[in-house]
């Protein structure tokens, strides 16, 4: 599992540096307005849904082992990770930070229950 | 902008191990198969489409001013990273390897037209 | 089934013309721009499969039996005809025409194969 | 604008029959679970959304003036209703009713101010 790795590769602000030169490199920063940012998520979160919409719960649990589509997911979820990156940068937004905040008020909306409590 | 600021809280890596605890304390493994998972990131993607549907491009830029659209939009964030990181984590998908990837791909893809070449 | 009943309500070229006389006399027709309504179409079609997102696909034929959820899903699929009829509106298209067109293109690219053919 | 012209071509709960029966014939029932249907729906707004996603509000309005636009957005108008009726067909819901009781519940949520009321 990736999360148990130890990164050796760029972190998350080093990657939202380099797709916010990209788009200034190209003069595409007048197209990033928040809404159409919004928009090109929101596309590409359902062409990652795309992928599994005629499949089952299990034959989705396989759908690394083809490595046509194992490429094909990997590549959407960087486009989803790309336009959200861009998104906050935009607003300045510190995504790590809002996961943080929502991960510890989920912990106080849904108490586990402990076994024998 | 956040990204150039140093970063002093956990990292992508730990917020997805917290993620995989926070589901796996509560037993919300098996509704967690990667066809529901990206129904889910597509579904959050779209809450926050929501917050930007009816503005102007202007009105979109501005929508940090207000405190409490400013919550809602990095309640919004939080949710899609959130559900990006576990998709992720339950098929062994390296996300940010996955972005670098993709932006080396885009950066061959979409070649800058440098002044005067 | 709803297809083989005598339709005894207003047909669809009524229920847009309603919709648009709704939206002229509460002046909501600067906000429907085709782009806006688009978004609008994608946002509400994601609220209809949320209600689906964590169910199974069994549970997901049954959601007709509880009240509750027969209602949210009624109101869903309401909103997403709304804005696909004000979305047409707003470009002169003639979304059952559009339709007509599209299954006899599918007819083509997708034939039957017949038993013993 | 269609809805002001006389339809000459079969109605909404033809063409919901005839995608039955098109269904029907190639095997699809099985594929057709109301949670893949709400997916897929999802997925062809999102479709529709893309073709608008970087285009200003004024530029959305002339999308029909290009020929190859006009019959991409034609296409996806299409694909959307096609996934609505479909799924309204396994679920039994009759989507002109819906849509009508959504009308006039509006009528009361929006009210219209009356000039001089």
């Amino acid at each position: 599992m990736s999360a148990s790795e130890t990164p050796t590769g760029p972190g998350l602000p080093e990657l939202q540096r380099r797709l916010a030169e990209f788009a200034a490199r190209r003069d595409w920063e007048p197209f990033h307005t928040p809404k159409n940012l919004a928009a090109a998520l929101s596309v590409e979160a359902s062409e990652l849904l795309e992928i599994f919409q005629w499949l089952t719960a299990e034959e989705s649990r396989d759908v690394m082992r083809d490595p046509g589509s194992a490429h094909r997911v990997r590549d959407e979820v960087a486009d989803v990770l790309a336009y959200l990156l861009q998104f906050c940068e935009v607003l300045g937004i510190d995504v790590l930070a809002a996961l943080e905040a929502k991960i510890e008020r989920n912990e106080e909306r849904f108490p586990v229950e402990e076994p024998g409590a």
